[in-house]
């Protein structure tokens, strides 16, 4: 009765193991939520009045499926002053988070069989968005800088179908790694030898704590291959469900087109909203404010990790973001470790999920954006005692 | 570069020719909008500050896939009493807007080559959305009463490869035509001889303004076959972005599953703002309002054809919704019509685009939901005038 590709589309065991971490007792790593006590609220009171006060019921009708004007025409200044990206509102898809992206590429890229070339690991939502494509997954190898070039090479010579590449090359979910500066010009240097688009995802790119801000890959992009996502969701609330991609126009309009058969257009009130917020406040101090407290939870989870966790543990060090990515010794499985730790009330998410082929059971997730520092502390002195259970 | 299915999604020229009724001096019955001015704008003021205050920064963090939970009650209430169909929260996806139902079914049920059965006419975007999964259509002839049964029997007894077969009974877009109750039980028969899902589509179900109510097809649904679709798009305002499927649960997990890689969730804000209306004001109040002046605007429509449009000219009579359809004599064709009609600043959608096979070229459909008494009768005798040209 149902399409070939619900095969491949099965509920995640461990989304069903996570659901028993709604118990509030259970310290759980394994979300990826933004720490809900910066939303705005106050400022949105103010802001839904005022979007009714001007706009009236043009805030409520049906919009175009673009996006509404101002909102694209200042996500292009941001592209600019942020990621030093030229854009114009014309260069701007606004989507339903950029979750939705991933799906519209899918649809627009993707014949089953085609190949996406990726990250090992990656971004375990963008797995299950494609693999309803059915497309192959091949995931080129990846160090402390990014992807490995010279796989990335042998792969691209030697891969027919390769129909796009997938990268997070800022603060990277699962791993928190970001790209060196050598590695994206290297990177890009063998993209423009092609005619392959690149998504490069960008959700956590300002959401640095320390060291200076990288090029983005699409400054470096002479054939305008490289279609850039970002959201509202990590810098601003996640609720709204708004995202945006970047891209040539003639990507861009098929973007538009694939959307408008997907759900017509995104909430207007929403993008309103948003917009009305970036006018009238400063939406670079509320990143300000998110990243002083990231900071230093990531700082007392790494704390906790140097002194709690056996020598022969690995894990990042993450210069931004909300996640980092955890090395165990190579007999322990983060599934049964995972078992194990949710009868001490702790949780994260095992690796494997994120490689979209499979292996590598000795790694895990950790997010840290979303917990007092005091829980943090707590919740690694559990997960270390577990894992020296295993040693 | 693109996937193969993007070979049979293309702009409409349509849509293109009517870019230029964003001029106010056109007076268009082309598009399928609610009447803005009925939008409660006031109340949802209030509604935004409750919510915020109440539930401060959930409303803005992910929530589940599903829907929020109170909402989905809510909708499980209305839809018993409303369309009589028995109905828990675990029935409910909210989605985001009900053309995402569409899009999340083609990904549900369709391979390439599939058979999916409509009404001939049907809804333009339902094409478009369904395209996208390379779909085979057989438009399955109507008349005033609904789909023609006998038609029905014996193409479903010859095809094979039916995956999902789709409707409208009240209201339809886009002829504005209401099936039978008789007409109802017989499809309903039918179809409990078969083991293929049915989408009713029922966007305006709620905006009758005169005649009885008829049972919805789901009530007659005896093996768990009909999978419903519903917005409040049309009964409160759609710029929200809100729609639900009523169905099954084999079948609700399954959406819920797609919908989780499509776009993780609908937005948790507009979720619960549409609840806290429902929960502080009388959405049956609002519909009832609705419908007052929507039934005028039509009688207005139909009075001015009667007394313009010359006698060979045949059109529907609708008892609710937003649309008619208009039947010229055989040899105008409408594309050419709306053409000439933009000189004299009216127009319409040709009515072949609701023809997923094409043909049927002296059709036409208009809107009266969205414009003034004034320049409906304005637009019918330019329309009218138009028409004569042709005799």
């Amino acid at each position: 009765m149902f399409a070939k590709r619900m095969d491949s589309l099965t509920v995640s065991d461990i989304r069903e193991i996570l659901k028993i971490t709604a118990n509030p007792e259970v310290i759980s790593f394994a979300g990826g939520l933004p720490a809900p006590e910066l939303f705005p609220i106050e400022e949105m009171k103010q802001v839904a009045i005022t979007v009714l006060d001007e706009a009236g019921a043009e805030a409520f009708q049906y919009s175009t499926t673009e996006g509404f004007k101002p909102l694209r025409e200042q996500i292009a200044t941001r592209m600019q002053n942020k990621f030093n990206v030229l854009a114009t509102y014309e260069n701007i898809q606004i989507i339903s988070g950029s979750q939705q992206g991933l799906d519209l590429s899918g649809k627009l890229f993707i014949d089953e069989g085609d190949v996406i070339l990726c990250e090992s690991p990656t971004y375990l939502a963008a797995i299950s968005a494609f693999k309803a494509y059915s497309p192959r997954f091949i995931a080129v190898p990846t160090d402390d800088n990014g992807m490995i070039i010279e796989s990335l090479e042998e792969i691209m010579e030697n891969t027919p179908n390769i129909k796009l590449i997938y990268v997070i090359p800022d603060f990277q979910n699962p791993t928190g790694r970001t790209w060196s500066l050598e590695r994206r010009k290297k990177f890009m240097t063998v993209i423009n030898k092609y005619e392959i688009p690149v998504i490069e995802d960008n959700p956590y790119g300002e959401l640095r704590y320390e060291g200076e801000m990288l090029p983005a890959l699409k400054t470096f992009d002479a054939k305008g291959l490289v279609i850039f996502f970002s959201t509202f969701s990590k810098i601003f609330c996640p609720g709204l469900r708004i995202g945006w991609i970047v891209a040539d126009k003639k990507f861009l309009e098929k973007y538009t087109l694939v959307k408008q058969g997907v759900d017509l257009h995104t909430s207007s009130i929403s993008q309103r909203e948003i917009s009305k917020f970036i006018e009238l406040y400063d939406l670079d101090a509320n990143v300000k404010k998110i990243n002083k407290v990231y900071k230093r939870r990531r700082d007392v989870m790494l704390e906790a990790m140097n002194s709690e966790f056996p020598k022969n543990v690995k894990y990042t060090y993450p210069q931004g973001g909300l996640f980092l990515w955890v090395e165990l010794p190579s007999h322990i499985k983060a599934r049964e470790l995972l078992l194990r730790c949710l009868k001490d009330n702790v949780a994260f998410v095992p690796g494997d999920s994120f490689f979209p082929n499979g292996g590598v059971e000795n790694t895990l997730r950790l997010n840290y954006s979303n917990m007092s520092e005091e829980r943090i502390v707590e919740g690694i002195k559990r997960l270390a005692k577990v894992i020296k259970e295993y040693e």
